[in-house]
């Protein structure tokens, strides 16, 4: 089945205790997009201004990512975020942020990417995901993901978006703040209990946890000794998990064997993206590796003895 | 094998979102041998005061715990502790403590406690854990807990004591501490650089991770709806984990089946301990109890399928 994801197309500027970069290529759709794009066909949907360039272009296409819906907007500037990192790489301090010709994005999708079976509604203002989720009437997945600005300033809304999805992605932290529950459990819950059929709690270094009407699921990250930057891991994660379940056909977000296995993925997905800066893992991954190091997630993760692969 | 645990007894007022109770046993040695006591012969040591009565000689009793060298001072108070916890379980705020007749805590321990083949060292003044270690020349199995004070002020004593024991149990946090090391993976490797096989790196509502040299493997923790007292639940898992080892004979530390297994009944007793308040569920617990809940985590937990127990 194939994907469309909504979202923000950016450049970043990252400095972490390990380095820094004054602009490389991210952004939610983007980070979504590298990590989805290994297992099905994306298309991918957000604006860019005028600074978008061929080589951003061709990066994504490599990819097999289907880039007719990126909107290049004349005189315009493409959303530009900076932020640092100290040795807690799990809080984001954000030092900039020019919206660009994101601040005015208005969504319009292609028939192709109105098709999709599968749409990721990445991060952006709930009444805009909500405005996307409508016109794509045809599609049977619908993932969301969103943060504390939204969950502070337009709460309403989000909930109403949220009722129209599938799966929720949340930080920890957002799923307890949206819900004003302390309870992960009960938090999660609640949040089912208006429609999605499944949230997915996002724990940074300790890994996700995903929450089902029939039970409960939680990977640790994988370990890893060198982490550059951990910008993008959240989307590189919901990329994998989706792009996996897409992959899978129709009835795969009601297999519970399956949506594991989408954890294990996205889990991969994202431990991949943090060991460079911005793209420059996912960009140059291959299948192959992915594989691998899912086999090596599966076997660390076992109880029970599971034959080397 | 039998199992000795040397560490505090205690008496605790406690005060969560949920409760609060104004005296009721408590300490690590007591919370660990517990947990330990579904697994194997324990033995408590450690000091107590004339307000220590027959009752709590009696819950431990009850369990199989063997009480000959909990060393009653006449005249001395039992150590307390006050503490609570707001709607952040994890995090304990201490509001009082009183010694008592733990600050003069010289721990002698009887022949048949020296001659335990395991030996746990609950959080005490690591001098005094590496005075125990000593008595106890013929543990073969050594695991320790420590906590940010020792690292704070007494950090080489701490380090001389590590070098002597198999397995050190901290939170995670600790052992960044302990290393300056941000990368717990890294982080990890060092300590067991300075002798012990495996790090227990406890995460509190994520669960704890576990590394040895062979590799690495996670649990997240077993997920409640009710938690009413995170008190002791770091020394229950501790419980739980050696208490199985010490269940599997002399070479169980180095079967990484074994340890796995280990993690997940700790978890299992720590999940229990903090559904109630101090020791209220772990010391009217069932080994059958346990064992569906261990069985349900193996379900959680897996990528695979695991047939219903």
């Amino acid at each position: 089945m194939s994907l469309t994801v909504v979202g923000s197309i950016a450049f970043d500027a990252v400095k972490t205790p390990f380095g820094e970069r004054e602009r490389m290529l991210g952004g939610a759709a983007v980070h979504f997009s590298l990590a989805a794009s290994f297992f099905t066909e994306v298309r991918m949907v957000g604006p860019v201004g005028d600074d978008f360039g061929e080589g951003e272009f061709e990066l994504l296409q490599r990819r097999g990512i289907n880039t007719d819906d990126i909107e290049r907007v004349q005189g315009g500037q493409t959303f530009f975020w900076r932020g640092h990192y100290d040795f807690d790489l799990n809080t984001a301090h954000t030092d900039d942020t020019q919206l660009g010709v994101f601040g005015e994005f208005e969504p319009k999708l292609s028939d192709a990417s109105r098709q999709s079976e599968t749409l990721f509604l990445a991060n952006i203002q709930p009444d805009v995901q909500r405005g996307v989720r409508e016109q794509c009437d045809g599609a049977q997945l619908v993932g969301l993901d969103s943060m504390n600005l939204w969950i502070e300033t337009a709460r309403d809304s989000l909930e109403q978006t949220i009722r129209g999805v599938d799966l929720v992605f949340l930080n920890d932290a957002e799923v307890r703040q949206f819900t004003e529950e302390a309870n992960l459990v009960k938090a999660a819950r609640q949040i089912m209990e208006l429609g999605p059929r499944a949230v997915v709690a996002k724990q940074g270094e300790y890994g996700a946890a995903l929450f089902t009407e029939d039970g409960f699921f939680a990977l640790p990250a994988y370990p890893l000794e060198t982490v550059n930057d951990p910008t993008g891991a959240g989307d590189s994660f919901a990329g994998g998990f989706l792009g996996y379940l897409a992959s899978e056909g129709p009835d795969a977000a009601s297999d519970d064997g399956v949506l594991r296995r989408a954890m294990a993925y996205g889990s991969t997905l994202a431990s991949f993206c943090v060991e460079k800066f911005g793209t420059d893992r996912n960009s140059r991954l291959t299948r192959e590796e992915i594989d691998e190091r899912f086999d090596e997630f599966r076997r660390m993760t076992s109880l029970d003895e599971v034959p080397a692969g």
